[in-house]
């Protein structure tokens, strides 16, 4: 672990909230003086909040936000993976609805020869979460020491954990105020909070999938590019090769919702079945990150290298090879009777033909948070068992009495709330939607230019 | 004390923040749901100090600024004083380098039978505060209960006390906690601070004298006139008549700073005495709070009122009297030697010919802290006995070697660093400066179309 700088006896927290507010720049060493002070608990949360503050509403230059996630890298310990041989390339999603390409692009990633040390969150509000999905295979223990997780990094090539107390401690706690004071949404904060905690992984690349659409934090485009940039800009001052995907976030991502059937899910793409968008984003996440790391010259030879992969089996047998070093059931992958089941399914009918125009995809988030399969507060226990299946996407014609989709529920209540929910969000017009939204919308960063 | 509205169930102090953050305009009750539960304990400071650099970013609207006013003046007691048959009217300032008007004004109205409950504070920075003043006074009591109060008010017409604790206890909390967060300078957080305390004294009617110039906090005329327009329309909001006169800081206001040495001054007026820019601004503010509480037709006649009763001594005699009743040695007004008396004194001496172009004010008022007549903290002591006497002022002829300044002063190394601060805020020209600032600037209020 790297000292951190000593904090200069002229700093004074008030200094660096007044120049902020103000809008000026703030040194290096003022925004590394209050980081540190801060997860000392030299100052107290009011200070820190009214600054955070004062960085929403006046924002940070690149050079301080570079400043501000060096600062927070450096607040805990950066893992030295420098004694394994292969490169480290990570992912990180800014999160969605049945985004479940980390648990495909772990095992596939790393059946390509590259290491994949994945540090991820869990679920908050309509996003499903990494960690929230990995429990729902009976056993599979997120919570490695940093020895642990090293060994399953060495012995199979990929390692998914959550955060631990010694990875960027500044971001824990700066993160816990930002969400009682407002002050989450500042693309500079939370490039600083993604990015600290991605280098803390000791990753040599990393690719990231930065969502947009109904179903996105950000919902706007425009906004989903802001905050590409600024973290590819950050990356890359930290001397790390990173490229983002604007990716797609307006419909769910996948069929299926609800953290045991999105493991079902996982596990149909690895063996190179569909569904088909869920598929072509995992193979284009999976060939930035062999391109990245070095194993492919080209993302498209990166495509066709991790399609291979998955016909082989290749990818398959990383994942249950990782689930057993992680304590989880490998049966799991081959009898998914081994996941938790819901006690009853309801379908979602169509009470019109048509054809689906557009779907609310936060409103569908937040449809499996009703059931239970999500999180509203960050203490409240997640019901892997329960989710919703979508039979139908948006573009697919649909007749009256069809079903739009399945919901596994343990409680009648919730759903019918949720079921109400998911009509709702389906809205049924009579011509298919003339514009098709792609899948991948743009691809920021000069690596990006090696297509 | 009326009964503070109870906070509503649904309110969440975070909702309040987001909505100010995005710069949505609170309700009325959002607003007194906020000021209530943080007065009370139950919200943190740092959900509040968020919310105040929110406020300080993106302002306030004027029904929100009254909103906030009024919640504020209501967290505590507010003074009836209806049973006093004598109209009510303060005035109050918004600091400045020799500023003692408030010393003059309350005896000099009070003695034209308008009730004056004149609640003050204490010097901070470069500006000296009425209670530090008052208290030269050997044995003056500032401390006075609410009950102490209302008899010397009922007595002699005028009483002179800090602040208490049953009085705002919003603004007490609210401000020791901008003053750590780097939010006390907006000009809505300003008003309500100041209108609040102010409407608490159970007033009719306010003269507000906003300074500007180098020794004010708003060294611009255009701010200074912002936070009157407001603090005018805040109170007419609240049922009450407000004017605001505009006012010069561009120097020291007389020609004595320090506290002993300003009591000095406030008799020399109160016997009809100089200087002139003092006379001239009590006369001012004098016929504006006569005219507001009935005792004059109109200002100029409120004015040559005021200038009777200085002349017949019956302003002094009531200075006399508020002294007596507040526990004071009303020797002093007879014989300055019963003031605290500094050790020495010490010349400061031009070093060129010419006249006075310009005074930098705000360093003549450090140089009375540097003396030790001030505080740069709150915790410190003041000491009343030493000061700074002006000799020349912004437009008088100088010679070489002719003083300046004389420094009252009790430790040498202090004076000589007064000395340099004074010396260097005298800028000396070859010609007086061509325009001559105004002693008041401009007059704000409804009220003040009745000159």
């Amino acid at each position: 672990m790297s000292q951190p700088t000593p904090i200069p006896e002229t700093f004074r927290a008030i200094d660096v909230i007044r120049k902020k507010r103000d809008a000026l720049e703030l040194s290096r060493s003022e925004i590394e003086a209050l980081v540190n002070a801060y997860t000392r608990g030299d100052i107290p949360d009011y200070q820190v909040s009214a600054w955070l503050m004062a960085v929403v509403l006046r924002g940070m230059t690149r050079a301080e936000t570079a400043a501000l996630t060096d600062a927070m890298l450096r607040s805990g310990e950066v893992l030295d993976l420098s004694a394994l041989p292969a490169r480290k390339v990570d992912k990180h999603s800014t999160g969605g609805v049945g985004d479940k390409t980390s648990l495909v692009l772990a095992p596939l990633v790393a059946a390509a020869g590259i290491a994949v040390p994945m540090i991820s969150g869990r679920g908050l509000g309509h996003t499903g979460g990494t960690l929230d999905k990995l429990e729902a295979i009976p056993g599979f223990n997120v919570n490695l020491s940093v020895v642990e997780f090293r060994r399953v990094l060495e012995t199979c090539g990929c390692a998914m954990i959550g955060q631990t107390a010694e990875i960027t401690p500044a971001d824990r706690k700066l993160y816990a105020l930002r969400d009682v004071t407002g002050t989450v949404e500042s693309p500079y904060l939370i490039c600083a909070s993604i990015m600290s905690k991605k280098l803390a992984e000791g990753i040599d690349a990393l690719v990231l999938d930065v969502k947009t659409g109904s179903g996105a934090f950000m919902k706007k485009e425009q906004d989903a590019v802001f905050l590409a940039e600024l973290m590819v800009e950050t990356g890359e001052r930290m001397g790390k090769q990173v490229v983002a995907l604007i990716t797609d976030m307006d419909q769910p991502l996948g069929n299926m919702i609800g953290s045991a059937l999105e493991v079902v899910e996982v596990v149909d793409i690895l063996r190179g079945g569909d569904p088909q968008d869920l598929r072509e984003l995992c193979l284009e996440l999976a060939a930035w990150m062999l391109q990245l790391g070095g194993a492919a010259e080209t993302v498209s030879e990166g495509k066709q290298q991790s399609a291979r992969l998955i016909r082989s089996g290749a990818a398959l047998e990383k994942f249950r090879q990782m689930i057993e070093l992680q304590g989880g059931d490998p049966h799991v992958i081959d009898d998914a009777s081994h996941l938790p089941q819901a006690q009853h399914t309801m379908k979602v009918i169509s009470a019109r033909a048509g054809y689906v125009a557009a779907m609310q995809c936060e409103q569908i988030g937040t449809a499996c948070v009703i059931l239970g399969g999500g999180r509203e507060c960050k203490e409240d226990a997640v019901d892997p068992s329960v989710g919703i299946v979508l039979h139908k996407k948006v573009g697919d014609r649909v007749v009256i009495g069809e079903p739009l989709a399945t919901i596994y529920y343990n409680a009648e209540a919730k759903a019918q709330r949720a079921r109400q929910l998911i009509e709702a969000s389906c809205q049924i017009a009579d011509a298919p939607p003339s514009v098709k939204r792609p899948l991948i919308h743009q691809v920021i960063g000069k690596s990006g230019e090696k297509r």
